[in-house]
């Protein structure tokens, strides 16, 4: 129930039981673009999509690495630690960056992102996080990314945990390179990137003065290798392609619109089961809460610490605290890929009142429960029907 | 959460994924004797166990067909469903049944099993079933066959339910023929009956004018191939046995006084839930009530089949129904294997209470499952401690 | 490579690994009804099919149980172990058996059994094995099944390795009752008897005094409750379910016809390398081998158990030897299922002729794998196509 | 069949299907802890290892990346495609590259290392191929590695398909760096980089003037984070270090010198296999062939694409042809992992028998086989023996 990587479905697991192929097989080969293409529907998108080898961070990395060039200006829009995080990256590429932040239980206003891309010159890439998990926050990424394309800057958008948790579209939303996770709303497991690149994107990177190739950091690489001649830039991680294959499968058969409404409606219903049970959340408005996990502060009395070990021992249930500057603050309920249902929701609540009860905090057993059991009326798995 | 089969465990789906093996195979054979030396102690006994192609039921007709003779006169024990069908096996191999019997709510008096076999001269065999899942009952069957071996009489026992729900021992309880299934509480597979027998009972399989060989239903055809050559009478379930070896492993790993422990401590908070939202429990009193599965009167209003296919069809929870006599009449809360912890009982009264409400009844969302969680004081699952 | 269980695919290993459900689950019901439909397929019939649990060797005691009365005259073939076993069942449950028999490395001749029915009035059943495994060789079923039906005599037929050897039909070939593994050709899992029942078995088993019901080895249980109501007279085994699905869709992927030519070709391969190691096959001629095994008589200067043992432990090689009678006197290469493959072929004979060569036995290293090569000529996997 | 990533053991398909764990879960933590004890028991070290997310590859430009600042001359050991690889990261990260290079189906000369190391000053680094799959051959690492300690010249070495084909220690060998990959000789699943670090490189990493730190590619991170406080620097592919667990799990049961002994025999007879059938080896001399695969020359008359194709299509045998300026020039045997053993070496020279009859080339049938079995003679899974 932590805030990924999740629990994976049996269906998933059972894919990654096919026996390794070697990569240039052309049983594999068709593999790997059948999985591009299911990528590309997932995403909802003509823009290519590369799958990088290694989990979302270093899609991130190549991100930055593959764009920024020593001295481009870049707009870090920070929210939270993983927005913050980004500023290393930039830093390293030799980037120049410039921060427009907000206190980390709030979101960025894109009216502010106008107003700096209008009184700074020169900004050619802006970065920005879609779903803070860590803050359990979003920001408006596609009002943002529009703005950034009237001024032409290139954006980067980390929506390793947003996929699956909203509706969205590179192209509608503007976002140039976007980057997710199949670990997180999708269910699947820690070990790709999934990106899609927009032409715009691609241009900048080959119009470099040196553009980043032969690395496991550029994207450039996987355009002239793979997008380009059915070639792989290095050896992939055989199993975990399978893995997303069957993940991108089963995302489609349920449709991306479900996903998203499961997605939703549990974190509605766990927003409510926090407030009933006179905690108090996280972010400073539910507006800006996300769909894949719930923050929520610690109680008085107790310790995120206290909270989560007991949580983990006595129950068997794992769930996540606050990280880095949130460490201590905050803990959070996981409601992503198949936890998004209410039988998990109920179940993590129910052992969330438990603990707080062993703790010595004066619940009342069965209020939390309550107000999701409530907040669920209209659920209806057999038609895909979430109450919101 | 149905009454069986259940959700198995990750670790014995992996055990399932051994390469099927020749049964000749020496590796097979180390894994068969060694899976044959892990039930007795499962078992808690030095009598000798066969383990039987195909479900409990053919272990319970192999039983009867193995010992009973025609004319011989067996005492059937009837508080169920499970306990009637056992007149039909006993009349097919020619045996003259003596029926006791009780209302499906209620358990066989053992003073009254006492009273019969002093009054009817001639009883060979006793047929009883410890644990009744359709109506989730427990018959006192370490008294009943004592009272048997008092009087002479072998007993055949139906415990496919009974394993793991309540600490047994076939010498101490006195059981001549026990039959269990790996498929309940131990949380296994459904393709197996789990046979121990006593020296009495080989006896009186070995004395009969025509013993039974050379057949599928024949115990005595284990005793001469297995148990004293290590041969097979046919070719085993080699998939079957693997994952029959990985659960008793686990149920050693985890303990048998635990692994009783969880059913009880579950079966109690389910009891409480129930009384909490206001509906009737089936057995006519706790005492009775099996650990395995918590049988529940069809509240007014609704049907079975309104909870059961409500339950299933919105929240993806399979509840189990009456059946035979008792079908409309009750539903039944399951808890076995991995079912029985407060997370997923809490998971299944809060949809019952969804469910409930879906269905219009009158209930107070939270309150079934506050119940439970009152009731689950105490647990904990690092050192295994279970409240009672 | 023994001569059943056989090892599996990945394939049928991953569908092994579903969650176990619950047998009304309407999830399980559809896919039992599912593995009814394609077994019917593989079966090339539109008779009834009935999936029993437990091996074939239930199946064939089912059949006979179900069917013969006491004082039926049946006529059992004999031309190996497993047609002798046959005379068991018919006494057991009260049959008056009359044999025909020939060596045990010979086949059963058609206008014997003409002969025989000509001579002898009364005879109501027939049993005959199609595939003698142990001895390596085939009857001519399709023939004497038809002189059975111009005789009305209701005849049952041991295929189980047979189903996936040879194209066959149970109406083409007159075969009332044919039981089928699949854990021989089709490579699937020992767990589970499948039959085939014509409208002439059903009414014989209807039409008996006392109709064999409430039974695990009655079929007709089968008739009244899945065929005619989709409901079960006891748990299945469901992994073994799922397995079988799987292994059943494999089968028509690939096609009955490819399934056949691939265990005739590597057959034919096989004796290639047998006979150019100057070794004798078992069978009197190659007329009459079965497709699935090939029966060498052990040379002289080792004993089987040398064979078996050496290719075993030295070269991690399984293969089987003779059984019963035929002990000592045969080994048996196997090449059912996936193992009916050049590749495995072989492997097989190579590491055959290194085993041989460790016992000092005087061969030419290579030179059976030189003629399977070359009788391998032809074959390709892509457009399966088979030397025959 | 091919030169990696290669099938993988049921035993780590089944190590992959545990449950996917948060990655601070303790129970991760303690996976992940056991695995990189096991590693640094493969490796025979005691230096510190680590492993990185994504395929060798990653670990080399990490190695490079984290050690080679702007300006550092680096000694680059070219007798292959891999060697000449290196080139790029040297220069890409800004280092000063000195090559040493010998034709592609030679071994480099120690001494020569010596003389280079004598007459230019300066070198910081050394870069060497231990095991070059592409060509099929082998370098001298331990003479060379030792020979940079002397002037006190940090080594870089990529042994990802050596460990395993080789008994190796960082220690006496005097490798710094030391890149392996599990989906080579292991047998495991292409998705990891293992690394042992000497305490010289840690020190060369640290004493830069600009250590590299928080990206994808610095190996510091993982010290400041993993080996120093058991916390990671970003999100390990939790499935791949299953496979991982398991597969040096079973590399230690089955011990490191029968690993190698395994690989050396396979190779030994393979080559053997291959002049019998009159072909050539690419390797210019025995001595320096792998033990990993077998390159040999394509001969007359046909090219490459033929063979592999032929294999694969009408065989199903996936083999590895020529890489980068080899294309074209050789195909190559795999026996790496599971394929280490007579049954498959003898599988895959059979079918290449075919395959060449096919192509019309004029061999014996069985010649190569032959001579496979008879260089074969000796081996003994049961008390691994395996002839050299």
């Amino acid at each position: 129930m932590a805030s990924g990587p999740v629990d994976v479905t049996a269906e998933t697991l059972r894919a990654m039981q096919r026996p390794v192929l070697y990569h240039y097989d052309p049983a594999f080969i068709e593999i790997f673009a059948h999985t591009t293409d299911l990528l590309r529907q997932v995403f909802n998108t003509r823009y290519d999509v590369v799958i990088v080898q290694a989990e979302a961070i270093l899609g991130l990395e190549s991100a930055v690495a593959s764009l920024v060039a020593p001295g481009d200006k870049v707009l870090n829009l920070v929210s939270g630690v993983f927005g913050k995080w980004m500023e290393d990256f930039i830093v390293r590429y030799g980037g120049d960056p410039v921060e427009l932040a907000v206190p980390y239980n709030a979101a960025i206003d894109p009216d502010y992102v106008r107003r700096v891309l209008q009184a700074i010159p020169g900004i050619k890439y802006l970065t920005v996080v879609h779903s803070e998990t860590p803050s359990g926050t979003v920001n408006p990424v596609r009002e943002i990314c529009r703005i950034a394309r009237e001024f032409g800057v290139i954006s980067i958008v980390d929506t390793v945990s947003g996929l699956g948790s909203e509706l969205l579209s590179p192209e509608d939303w503007a976002m140039d390179v976007a980057v997710a996770g199949p670990q997180k709303c999708l269910g699947g497991t820690p070990g790709l990137s999934l990106i899609s690149v927009s032409p715009q994107a691609w241009s900048a990177m080959e119009g470099r003065a040196e553009p980043l190739r032969g690395s496991i950091l550029s994207l450039l690489d996987w355009k002239t290798t793979w997008i380009e001649q059915q070639r792989f830039p290095h050896t992939p991680s055989v199993t975990e392609i399978y893995a997303l294959e069957s993940v991108l499968e089963q995302t489609l058969r349920e449709g991306l619109e479900s996903l998203v409404g499961r997605h939703r409606s549990s974190a509605r219903a766990a927003r409510a089961a926090v407030k009933a049970l006179g905690l108090e959340l996280w972010p400073e408005s539910e507006e800006i809460a996300t769909a894949c996990c719930t923050a929520v502060k610690v109680p008085d009395g107790v310790t995120d610490r206290d909270v989560i070990e007991t949580l983990r021992s006595r129950y068997g249930i794992m769930i996540a605290g606050g990280y880095g500057e949130l460490a201590g603050k905050l803990i959070r309920l996981g409601h992503m890929g198949q936890a998004a249902h209410p039988a998990l929701v109920v179940a993590q609540v129910g052992m969330l009142e438990r603990t707080l009860l062993d703790l010595g905090l004066d619940i009342e057993p069965g209020s939390g429960v309550g107000a999701a059991i409530t907040a669920f009326a209209g659920w209806d798995d057999a038609t895909r029907t979430y109450p919101l």
